[in-house]
């Protein structure tokens, strides 16, 4: 017997019939005599729906409400998902994050949990019940209710895994796995079997986008193992653990492309310290989230600095930059849009060397001219123009050895 | 200073206009430097809505999940409640019906208030703010969320009006108040200032349908004064409230008129101890409330009753009695549908004899035979036919001086 938490996205419980799905996906699991806590989102489309009619009566609506207002959606869910496990005979039990015992910080919209408290939940998987949670909330220590921001359910679903100490987290959503690159981009890319929490969150922040970062290093910081899935049909997906060393065989786990930043390269700023420091509060304060940045000091004494931004935030972050650098009293500023960032991410980078040497002979390859480099201990980035980027993806995802075996 | 519950229907809080529209009519109570506690129900339609979804996924919902699922209705609405009074520059908080205290017993989809337990809104109430409560939902004594059943949220408006001493409570709805007659059968109708909880009563399970039985019944045993009013224009209401002597000058306060019934007639049922004991009982068992209920007792010992059902539940009723009969060993069943109920109402009837002979002399000039009467203390009920019964209403709504004085 083992216990396993199962997490569906809005998309899986989008209407009556994929929440019957839900159902039978879970009663399959119960047939085999498992113990099931169920995570759910609300219906996709309905938590839109209710920020708008927010926004309708009052443009900037309080936290606090907002957040009394938004569980309402789980609120359905888990209510319809316990109705659905009746119909297909299982005993189930619907929880809001409250009941559930996901305490929280006291910050509305935004809350981190701060601990698990299972003691209602365990008693109802003594019983035999299914607990069905209402994911993306929980309660502060006030009484009041919180939401956990994006990404929140599956922040719930691990959290909860390690809270009744599950054998097995199962993320489902729409996608069947994570692949070692974009398939839309490269159509030789694999579903990857088993990846770091690092590897994943490396990949997920570079725009595989399955899951928010948090929710992966909240596992990682409690050692939740967890796989990610489809709830469209029963292929295995990716399963995402501590790094174990068999992992190093593979130096390269994935290649990923992102199309969505911008350049901005500021030269001749005036070489006095703090100048970096000013440029980079003012981005912050303008709620622009800098990627790379990549700074050289010119023999004349100033500085050059280069850095990513996310495209739509490009003409905030002008605006910024331009603000300080008047403060500054110098400086020129020039903005480049059709950039992409090409990334390869492998915890065995750690114990390989010449990865980076490969990756620039397979973008030589491809034609693609180098604009900036940044690198961790297990990633290597670089900037390249935008055109041509798909193609040169598809060269270094051949070059690692990451294609997909003829059939 | 006045402390005021308003409580506003689902139709009252329909859509963003209208919820803005409560927040300005708050907002005036507030101007006026009075405390408000708000109670709203689920916009219109909701409720149905999230019942059908049920339905659609399990025919026979567990009556705990349809709790669990329809509180989802006033827990959207209370938020924005709360945040189009924050448009308005009102410091508000909203809270579920299990925040705001309200204690029931353990029953799911209908359960009792048990008690009331004020101290959290009082607390809001002291500090300027004014408490958004979700109608309609409590929680037992084990923490499980429950609802009210049909009309619950006018139950939790008197409720909270008793918990937090109230000087009044104001159930805002789509009518004006309560009338002398039905408006649409009797066009010189007029509306009741002041009216008692019975003759309310009275009333209302004649028809009128403005509030539940069970909240008029509630504020009685509790003496909460309250005022039904619309909240689509400044009119004043009616003002339901402990009987006063004053209140016994008017004989009769209104005529109802009730076209929804269907009159059974059994006759030579064989008179032995327990036979109506037994028709009774078969029809309770059928889930039919029967109404009006006259049995005379023939020379040759077998009995006759007749008595007036639900019309939509004609059908099952014949259905049982002839079951019952059949055990019996004799009888014949007779339904008549078109009759009309017609009955006039008032405390003054307690102290002022020939209301009975006014009501048969008017229904005499209306030329309505009369099939059927039954009397309380403060109610004569008469069974007519369903032709010309509204003329009838109107010749004794004018004969008991009930007719709005003209402009």
């Amino acid at each position: 017997m083992a216990r396993i938490v199962k997490k569906f996205g809005g998309t899986s419980v989008g209407d009556i019939e994929r929440i019957k799905n839900v159902a039978r996906l879970v009663k399959k699991e119960c047939d085999l005599g498992n113990e099931v806590v169920v995570v759910v989102s609300a219906r996709s489309g309905v938590t839109n729906e209710l920020i708008s009619r927010a926004k309708a009566i009052n443009p900037d609506p309080e936290d606090r409400e907002m957040d009394m207002l938004l569980v309402a959606g789980e609120q359905e869910t888990i209510a319809l998902t316990a109705m659905a496990l009746h119909a297909e005979g299982i005993d189930a039990f619907s929880m809001t994050g409250a009941m559930a015992g996901i305490r929280t910080d006291p910050y509305h919209t935004r809350a981190r949990i701060v601990s698990m408290d299972c003691e209602e939940i365990e008693k109802h998987l003594m019983e035999g019940r299914v607990v069905i949670v209402a994911g993306f909330q929980g309660v502060n220590d006030r009484g009041q209710i919180t939401t956990l921001g994006r990404g929140g359910s599956d922040l719930s679903a691990v959290a909860l895994a390690k809270g009744v100490n599950a054998d097995l987290c199962q993320i489902f959503t729409d996608v069947d796995g994570v692949y070692t690159a974009d398939p839309r981009v490269v159509p030789n890319a694999r579903k990857i079997p088993e990846i770091s929490y690092e590897e994943m969150l490396e990949l997920a922040s570079l725009g595989t986008k399955v899951m928010q970062a948090r929710s992966v290093e909240f596992a990682n910081n409690h050692n939740v193992t967890f796989e990610v899935r489809s709830s469209f049909n029963d292929n295995p997906g990716t399963i995402v653990k501590q790094e174990a060393s068999s992992m190093e065989d593979v130096v390269v786990r994935g290649v990923a492309l992102d199309r969505n930043q911008s350049k901005i390269t500021i030269s001749n700023i005036p070489d006095r310290p703090g100048s970096a420091a000013k440029i980079f509060q003012g981005l912050t304060d303008s709620n622009v989230v800098v990627d790379m940045i990549v700074q050289n000091i010119g023999r004349n004494g100033v500085a050059n600095i280069t850095f990513t931004v996310p495209r739509d935030d490009s003409s905030r972050s002008l605006q910024s930059v331009n603000k300080v650098l008047e403060e500054l009293g110098g400086g020129e500023v020039e903005l480049v849009e059709n950039i992409a960032k090409l990334s390869v991410v492998g915890v065995g980078m750690r114990s390989h060397s010449g990865v980076a040497t490969a990756l620039f002979a397979a973008l030589s390859e491809a034609k693609a001219n180098i604009q900036l480099i940044s690198t961790s201990e297990i990633k290597i980035s670089v900037v390249i123009d935008e055109e041509g980027a798909g193609e040169a993806t598809r060269i270094v995802h051949t070059a690692f050895g990451l294609d997909k075996e003829e059939d």
